[in-house]
């Protein structure tokens, strides 16, 4: 593995562009071999394209597994398969483990069972259950026979928890010692291993029944006589987490407590495995990257270079809720259809006060989504959390609508009108922040996902009310006078 | 330290209420003691404060730091200085540590220069730094008066880089090794040493020009032979960093390779700190709430009790640009005034085109962004990618053109407003996605951050774009015929 000491970002960028020269080149080079009077150009055909996988084979060989994923995501899906072709060898299960789910389907995708069989017995059975949801059935079926027992119980366990839970993201490379024993003779038992798994900062200290007693932190083989025994040299409050605990509380977890590694316990607090920061991390940014993209409308990581149906697939189901509301809103403005031909401003000041109320009413829903997410919330402190956000409301309503008021006063020297605008905006806000505050509290004691779907529902209520209120106001205050 | 067996989120809602009840409790006394007819009340109270300082004590002292941090943030002002005073301690720069910015303001402010001196004396250098921004001058110049000189130039080191350069976030806590000598002189002066600094999972070697070398894997001291030089023993492909690099990059970086911890280095390649993963982890989710918070429009992180005011001014300056914008596009109604009194039904079907118009265009600079992010976008695949997002909404034009012009028909039964309406549509996610795209490309191309506004900009030109090709259509072909 050859790793970056330029700038790791400027080294990816080089890599890249040294393979797309080279696939450049084959595509130049087969042209002309195609436009080549010679009899036989099938043949040569081939022969370049051999010499290029050859070289892109060199080219690839000493890159680490996640660079190689990164070129893959970088290229269009006809290149990304030359590649793939080219450089797909048995340790490529690696590759599949870091590259994004949308690519990895398209690489899956072309693949054949053998390939998938003999990739996935390079791997830890942690990695497979990562690929099991992309891997066709059969292969899946040929896989499990190849494993042996414990693996495929390992396995099992992995499968049977969702992603929300830490049993879907824990491996098996713990290595558990007895307490009697002294720090010489685990010393010993890890020279005769003779390696060590990733992120072992710490052996798990288990008791006849694989309770966990406590850990042993790999640098007090180090630092402590090796006379000791594992039992004095041992920690005995250690963070451990539970097989059916929420991943985000355990990656919060990780966070607070600078966690590298950790044991994961069962209902009896028998040890079932161990999760590790690498894959808490990969975690955290799944989870922001998926809540970004689902704020925008996204339902699930595009592959940068998938077909345009695919993604059109992928962004319809957004557009056309948001069709369905906004129609739904706008209804209102053919009720008063009487009120806007009598006052025609109300057309282009209504709009700004809907707007309004959608933007204060997601800053409100968004803290209260967050500060929920990091449990910050509770029956305790809610009462007054209300208090504060509906205070903050009504000032921000006579700000806003004062100015609101002002610049419509401005443009249509109507006192009436202003004072109407200026009203309804605060109305609006108002509702804006008790429907940003109840959307996200009210989903989350209903035990659902507080953020799902907030923005789109709240824009949805504050637009109509804006309407609904200047219009039902102006008709009120302003015509037929 | 006494951590969760329990999950580690039920744990600390379990000590936040006890530290809750045992805060009502004491008001409840105090409020008593109040009402007794007791002359010398005042000493009473004083007596029953001290009772309840000390349970709090007991309660908090075996706490982590970061567990009585979330409690701090949780409690609204006046409990939380309670508590704070309660508790204060020196190992207490650990808590302010963990608490989140705009609550360690809060915390601070209440607090005596000689108290942050003492406290700062407890922290590593690195730890000050991430303090420093919170500290008063005069408070800090005490703490810079009581370092050494390397602590001092430690400390000026990290300050003089931004938030997104690695050098902000390395710290000291390295260990250095040269390559001539054999591994069990390195064994021997660690157990010298007695104590490792934490994430230290492997130890840098370096020349006499402090050069690094190689890297040390702490577990190679367990697995290979004392005898064995380090020469021998160390890896040499392994990941470094360069003091002005980016910190989202090395965070990419530390997500790709797997790191624990990797030396940090200057432009002649000398070793200046070290960088490890809490440090990241804590970076990559202060960079998302924020991102996530930006979005809504919140300009930086708020504490959940924060006043009234503090709170509107961090709400209001998005709020008033909105204001602005939502004015600036409506104007353009204003000037059709005549067509939509002549067509009142636009009045009720501009808004549409104008939000789905946000909406496409939202979905595709975000998608940009975050390739922009992961370092994929580049001049190779910036055309195709340009030209797919383009058909994508062609396609989604026709459909969702298709759909807006048939449930207009279904309203109002004038078959040349719905393909007004739906022509309208199809231009203005054109529009749309054309500037989805320029945005987040351009700010790039400028070494500007992409996402910046980028939404609030884009709906400003969609719902403008959106209400004018309505309405000039609608005066085009409807109008006077």
């Amino acid at each position: 593995m050859d790793t970056p000491n330029v700038d790791s970002t400027q080294f990816l960028q080089q890599q890249l562009q040294a393979v797309v020269a080279l696939l450049d080149k084959q595509e130049l080079e087969n042209s002309l071999v195609r436009k080549s009077a010679s009899s036989h150009h099938d043949l040569e055909e081939a022969l370049v394209n051999k010499q290029h996988q050859v070289r892109l084979q060199e080219r690839l060989s000493d890159l680490h597994p996640a660079d190689i994923a990164f070129i893959l995501e970088s290229l269009p899906l006809d290149q990304r398969q030359t590649v793939w072709d080219a450089i797909k060898s048995d340790n490529d299960g690696q590759i599949l483990l870091e590259v994004s789910d949308a690519v990895r389907q398209t690489l899956i995708s072309g693949m054949e069972e053998e390939e998938l069989a003999t990739f996935a017995s390079h791997l830890d059975t942690d990695e497979i259950a990562d690929l099991a949801a992309d891997i066709p059935k059969r292969a899946m079926l040929k896989i499990l026979r190849s494993l042996n027992n414990q693996e495929r119980t390992h396995l099992n366990t992995i499968l049977s928890y969702g992603d929300d839970q830490v049993g879907a993201f824990m491996d098996f490379g713990m290595i558990t010692v007895r307490d009697d024993l002294n720090l010489w003779a685990i010393t010993n038992y890890i020279r005769k291993l003779g390696k060590l798994p990733s992120h072992t900062d710490k052996l798990f200290v288990v008791d006849q029944g694989n309770i966990v007693k406590g850990v042993l932190p790999l640098q007090r083989l180090l630092t402590h006589s090796p006379a000791q025994h594992v039992a004095e040299a041992m920690v005995t409050d250690f963070v451990q987490f539970h097989l059916d605990e929420y991943t985000a509380d355990a990656a919060r977890a990780f966070e607070r407590y600078d966690l590298i590694s950790a044991p994961v316990v069962d209902k009896q607090g028998q040890l079932q495995g161990r999760l590790c920061v690498d894959s808490i991390m990969d975690y955290i940014r799944e989870k922001t990257d998926e809540e970004m993209l689902i704020q925008a409308g996204v339902e699930e990581d595009e592959d940068l270079f998938s077909s345009v149906w695919k993604s059109a697939k992928n962004r319809w189901g957004w557009l056309l809720i948001n069709v369905a509301t906004a129609f739904a809103s706008t209804r209102i403005i053919d009720v008063f259809q009487d009120t806007i031909l009598q006052m025609v401003a109300l057309a282009s000041l209504m709009p700004i006060v809907a707007a309004m109320g959608g933007n204060t009413g997601n800053q409100t829903s968004m803290l209260i989504i967050r500060s929920l997410a990091l449990g910050q919330i509770n029956a305790v402190n809610v009462r007054r959390l209300i208090k504060k956000e509906l205070s903050l409301a009504l000032l921000n309503g006579l700000f806003i609508g004062l100015i609101i008021g002002l610049l419509s006063w401005v443009l249509y020297y109507n006192l009436a009108l202003s004072i109407v605008i200026g009203f309804a905006m605060l109305i609006n806000l108002l509702v804006a922040v008790l429907v940003g505050l109840s959307i996200p509290l009210g989903r989350y004691k209903l035990g659902k996902d507080p953020a799902v779907g907030a923005s789109i529902m709240l824009t949805a209520i504050t637009d109509s009310m804006g309407f609904f209120i200047v219009l039902l106001l102006a008709r009120m205050f302003l015509i037929g006078r």
